[in-house]
């Protein structure tokens, strides 16, 4: 019974400033984005460790490529001057003196009536300056017979054909995928320098979970938000330092938090942010001596996702309802970890489609709900329950419908704003 | 100068048969998906490593959920009759003689004019059937006051309401993304039985390759190969157990193979495989003893890749030309991967767009290009050379346009058909 009345007051004071202090999400994610620091870091890795990294160098080639002069084929290489009027009916005779693998190379200069046995890639030894097919000359022991003439440089590549030295390949910014990779293995790099990764902790509150695998008291919930945020950021490259949970007291939170903030950037929680008397986070703060920059957003679900800092931690408090968690996360979350780790493909991306079936309720408030987008169209999963503790309507889903305060009910056919997943 | 016109005769012979064996990429596709292994091996491990994996089991609700009769809201729990006749002129006094908070449970079973204080998610108590919401009583000194009736099981949620224990919740096959474990979290499910992944192993050929960050001694050129299947690997899932170089000697190359073979399921090599007399595969399949299935696909880049099996393994053998075994590489490998892994998402995925731009070249051969596509179009990347050794055309890039032989030059506007990458 303790704190009953107390608690009910308080709870209706927040009731009341809580209309006044909702904010818009691009107000909040303008919050949010302003508190990345300035300065990024970077440190040097394996090339081979580089996938889906942000490049923090400018890459420039530290070689010709290809590094010299090579056969396009395989063939003869000889001097054009050689051929000066060779046809069916003056066949020239020119003597083979050589053989060069690729990876390989003659120490012969070719002198007049020379040639050497090339093949495709291997480098045109010294005075050569063509080379023949091998389907054009015939063979006749340790001789050809070139029945054509060649122009200088016939079936020639040159050295920095493809890349002159010094050549601006990659930019700052760049995202590393096995193309980048591949590219800049081919002309020797095998270090790069990237952007560091933040750090995340993601801790989860709530008296009520239980840990998947374990025995499930009376009044005990299976907890789901520290599986799915878990994944969810491991999905997007960022798997967290610390998964745990936070506890309920709000002193013991606090002093969990502060050690937490020693190891991790962004810190991530679920539960204990909306009203009720369990709700430790408006306690927890002040105890830390964080500072609240915004709490609640204009939005359904997850309307209480408050965001913190701490010293130059920033910490995201989201609803502790799964659905509600994963979709602030989505809107929140993503799009610092788009501007801290400069990566662009985890920001927000809308695109309008069109409803592929109807949206039966009306939407006093902005709301989000998750949807299938395929070619333009976009289809709401048609589940018996729309409550948003029922993950399994999110199956298949790739994106979420951003439904603006005010709006009717939507037909089939209406053209919706979508995020994708 | 040795084997010299031995090899030119031996190039000739194989320049004959090779129109000849030279088959349809859908064949090869067949013929490659024949030799995925017709028993799928399975194990169990934690739900929180199994991202992305492919389910082997059906799974099934093992509890009802919620697993109690729980309040969807704050406020009073009560017994409805107790209510009845209640109104702002009969106003009803109920004693509150208990709290409840979520992840807790009353001990006490409500009688007659009792009351017990709940929160959202707590246990309903016994003896109670409805609950009335917080801001819908007067509370006074240890007592509620209630002016109106409730019907039985108002604001109340159900034992197993959201899912009833037994219930088929997922199916053999699904891919687990954080949702389905977000999903099987909630239902305390922490470990799930998924397909092994094949065990992969890269090799690249090539007396004129050196490992990116050595030095290039003349003739030498740097490999892109291994790191890039490597990252494309990687980024599919597979990061392979073995990478490395093949001797440029047959016997040796066997003798490695054989090796590589006890270690990894997959073995997919870069060149080796056109008709020079370096191209050492010809000669390191039979000398193993392994079966080759087919030799040359008909297409382009990348016409002399060959498939064959050793005991249990398969192996591929694509072109050493970086984009020639990239695409490739997309073509053969991904469907068989897709296959034995029974992950769908890795299958070739082809839809229909429109050219945004011309290309240029007729197609007498089916050649694949490099494009990227967007809301259904898709654009050639512009670049000065459209040689295929030349990787940075492919940055950006996301799809294969599929250009049928016997195809003319394509205009903008024309509809073609694209593979995602």
């Amino acid at each position: 019974m303790r704190n009953l009345y107390i608690s009910k007051l308080w709870i209706w004071e927040r009731r009341i400033i809580m209309d006044l202090i909702g904010i818009e999400l691009e107000h909040a994610i303008e919050i949010i984005k302003d508190n990345v620091p300035k300065k990024s870091k970077a440190y040097e890795l394996s090339l081979w460790d580089a996938n889906k990294r942000i490049l923090a160098e400018d890459i420039y080639s530290p070689i010709d490529n290809p590094p010299f002069d090579k056969s396009p084929l395989d063939g003869f290489a000889l001097r054009s001057q050689d051929l000066k009027g060779a046809s069916k009916a003056n066949p020239i005779r020119i003597s083979v003196v050589d053989v060069i693998y690729a990876g390989h190379y003659s120490l012969k200069e070719l002198k007049a009536g020379q040639a050497a046995r090339i093949m495709t890639g291997a480098p045109i030894p010294s005075g050569a300056d063509c080379v023949i097919r091998l389907e054009d000359v015939e063979e006749e022991d340790g001789f050809i017979i070139v029945s054509k003439e060649l122009k200088h440089h016939d079936n020639y590549c040159f050295k920095g054909e493809d890349v002159i030295k010094g050549t601006h390949i990659l930019s700052k910014g760049e995202k590393i995928t096995y193309i980048e990779q591949g590219i800049l293995a081919s002309l020797g790099i095998d270090r790069v320098k990237v952007y560091d990764k933040p750090r995340l902790a993601l801790l989860v509150t709530g008296d009520e979970l239980v840990a998947p695998g374990k025995e499930l008291a009376l009044g005990k919930i299976y907890d789901s938000n520290l599986t799915l945020l878990y994944s969810r950021l491991s999905e997007l490259g960022f798997e967290p330092v610390i998964a745990d949970y936070l506890p309920d007291n709000p002193s013991l939170a606090a002093d969990k938090l502060k050690e937490v903030c020693k190891k991790a950037d962004i810190i991530v929680t679920t539960g204990g942010v909306s009203v009720g008397d369990k709700d430790i986070l408006h306690e927890v703060l002040p105890l830390m001596g964080a500072k609240r920059l915004f709490w609640r957003v204009n939005l359904k679900p997850g309307t209480p996702a408050m965001f913190a800092t701490y010293e130059d931690r920033v910490m995201f408090h989201l609803s502790g309802n799964p659905f509600a968690a994963v979709t602030t996360f989505e809107l929140l979350v993503r799009p610092y970890l788009a501007k801290v780790s400069k990566d662009k493909d985890l920001d927000l991306n809308r695109k309008k489609a069109i409803l592929d079936n109807d949206f039966t309720k009306e939407s006093k408030g902005r709301r989000f709900i998750r949807a299938r987008e395929t070619d333009g169209t976009v289809t709401i999963p048609q589940v018996s329950k729309h409550a948003s503790g029922i993950l399994s309507s999110m199956i298949g889903c790739n994106c979420l419908i951003d439904i603006p305060a005010g709006s009717p009910k939507l037909a089939k056919g209406t053209e919706v704003e979508i995020i994708y997943l």
